[in-house]
């Protein structure tokens, strides 16, 4: 039995006064407060990051959270672009599967505002392929080819989309970490400037700082003693191309599917049983194939059903979407993305997320992506 | 029971028609060749790379290898330093732990030689502490501060440190895929420049292109199946402050020391049980000092003990180090480099070193380093 015991976010957002590891500091000693662990009970730490390397000329930083933790134990660090957080905690599960008895420190973190947005976005388009890098396909780019697949193969106009960001922003309001607390109507997202058409500005996520922690451990008095714990029932990592004309379907992420299939199967529960899920909502195409992908709505059909709006909080539905504010409101330090999804499933299934708690949440469901798609993580945690 | 079943590797060297992935594929194929497996028998991948993000904006490799690869399964890119390699090899093996009859690829690989020497040395201290980064402190200045520490506080010379040199290019003279072949004398050693008093480019490891891949699996019908293969005994990382100034002894790396006694007591076996033992010598004073801190050799006694020798190939030692040509002679492609030591004690554990085989080999260690000694990986193997 793998248990989740402890979760802590900084704020997200452009925090000009606070270096990586600051970020990465204040994390560890916030969750291990919050569990009373000391230092010193942490046997191993995973480390989620992308871009401090090229941004900050960080690298090494297993060894910068060594000297941090002052302690000399197993420190990874692992990326897979913005699945870096999904990916950190999918190691650590396997390595408390491997070993008895211990506690793991799961951290993501990313520092990008401090930077020209030139190189961010040199530094973001690190995650796709070198022909499409060539090419001048950014992000919003890539994500813009796939929005206007979906749109144009189901019928659907920019409105559809639209109604994603709403209801993200409107969760964000309720989250005091968000990047945006900022309620946004249908109508500002459409009068919004285009990033790629059809994407606009209110259909992307922010570029934002932060950095989230949490705590896995095997350690069964350890669970027993723990007002707050989750199990975690499945993890999965699947990976596919870089690159977007490797794909066959335009209007699919191959790896979300599978990930996804592999993770219910593990779990041993239906789509139906889960009640909070944070999602991919890199772009609001992204949640919209994401929702299909996962197997919560049928293929086509994201666009009809997103305009109900039942997956926004507060209108009764049975599954809520992003009540974190997803990466759209809440904000995307890309690699503390994974580990605040995980985070905010944690703070629903466990009664800690205040105003924007959702009733009796049984499993919760969690869906890192990575680039366009090359790397999808999904991970099922049950009170 | 987790075996090592091949091990592939490039040409280490300055291959200017190459580019990363252009070898990470050499050494996939190349070691799915020799294991006779295709890539559909790979249940996942794991690479160790530190340098691609910031020489090449090459991110997100977990993505491009499912590409080269052409499978959706879990890929997982981890970087520490020079010790990427290690650290990747020993999250496979965590891996297996967890998983049952599973094969899985680890790679290393680094592009180095495409870049100006500024940006190389520049994206190199990226594994330094911010500060020591501030003060220009690169790699040959940090080690330099260790060995003119342990040359004082032993009272030996800058000779003593040459005959580490001396016995590397020896060993790489007899390895064809070795960056240097040629043979030095004490004397050429101490007549080369110095880069940062009292290392010369002689006592200094070169900046090297390269990829190295193994296969590790827990498949019991395979395992008996491969003519090659070796057990893994042990695989441990421990990590240590980033900054030199933060360390109590400058004449020890504490996390090798540490490493490398969990690692012997896993793998229940003596010091004096290794027959071959590649240590991570990117400047001569690093092997002096992994012999002691390894166990080897006592506290300050490997001055005077590489002097005779023993430790070379063909001179009737028990131990033998570096047969590959360590990282001094055979090159040292960051995130190839851990994978090549395990590949090298592989090669002699099953006999197939060639001109440089070791008679009566049982058990063989590999040691690689990150940073100035923030991160050490050991590895025990054994036919």
């Amino acid at each position: 039995m793998i248990n989740l015991i402890g979760y802590y976010t900084t704020q997200f957002g452009e925090l000009w006064d606070k270096s990586l590891f600051d970020l990465v500091e204040e994390a560890i000693n916030g969750v291990l407060k919050q569990t009373q662990l000391s230092n010193k009970q942490i046997d191993a730490v995973f480390f989620g990051n992308m871009l401090a390397g090229v941004l900050g000329n960080n690298l090494h930083s297993t060894s910068r959270i060594s000297e941090i933790l002052k302690v000399n134990i197993p420190i990874f660090r692992t990326e897979a672009a913005c699945a870096s957080g999904g990916a950190a905690f999918n190691l650590a599960k396997s390595y408390l599967e491997a070993n008895s008895n211990k506690n793991v420190l799961v951290i993501g973190a990313e520092k990008m505002t401090d930077y020209s947005p030139e190189e961010t976005i040199t530094g973001l388009s690190a995650a796709a392929s070198g022909e499409e890098q060539e090419a001048g396909l950014t992000f919003p780019g890539l994500y813009a080819m796939m929005a206007n697949f979906y749109l144009e193969k189901y019928h659907y106009t920019e409105e559809n989309l639209a109604y994603v960001s709403v209801k993200n922003h409107f969760h964000g309001s309720l989250n005091e970490k968000a990047h945006f607390r900022k309620k946004i109507s249908v109508e500002d997202v459409l009068k919004s400037a285009y990033v790629a058409h059809p994407l606009k500005v209110l259909d992307s996520s922010p570029i934002s700082d932060g950095a989230a922690a949490v705590i896995l451990t095997n350690n069964r008095d350890l669970i027993n003693k723990q007002k707050k714990s989750v199990s975690v029932l499945a993890s999965e990592v699947v990976t596919d191309t870089i690159s977007l004309k490797e794909r066959k379907n335009l209007d699919e992420i191959l790896a979300t599917k599978n990930a996804s299939n592999i993770a219910f199967e593990k779990a041993k529960i239906r789509r139906r049983d889960i009640s909070v899920a944070e999602v991919h909502d890199c772009f609001s195409i992204a949640e919209i194939l994401a929702m299909e992908d996962l197997g919560f709505w049928k293929k086509g059909e994201a666009g009809e059903k997103i305009k109900e709006l039942s997956t926004k909080f507060g209108n009764g539905g049975s599954l809520i979407v992003n009540t974190s504010g997803g990466l759209k409101a809440a904000g995307h330090p890309v690699g503390a993305t994974g580990i605040k999804q995980i985070g905010e499933v944690f703070l629903q299934l466990t009664g800690q997320a205040e105003n924007r708690q959702v009733k009796n949440v049984k499993y919760g469901l969690a869906h890192n992506v990575g680039g366009s798609g090359g790397t999808a993580v999904v991970t099922i945690l049950a009170i």
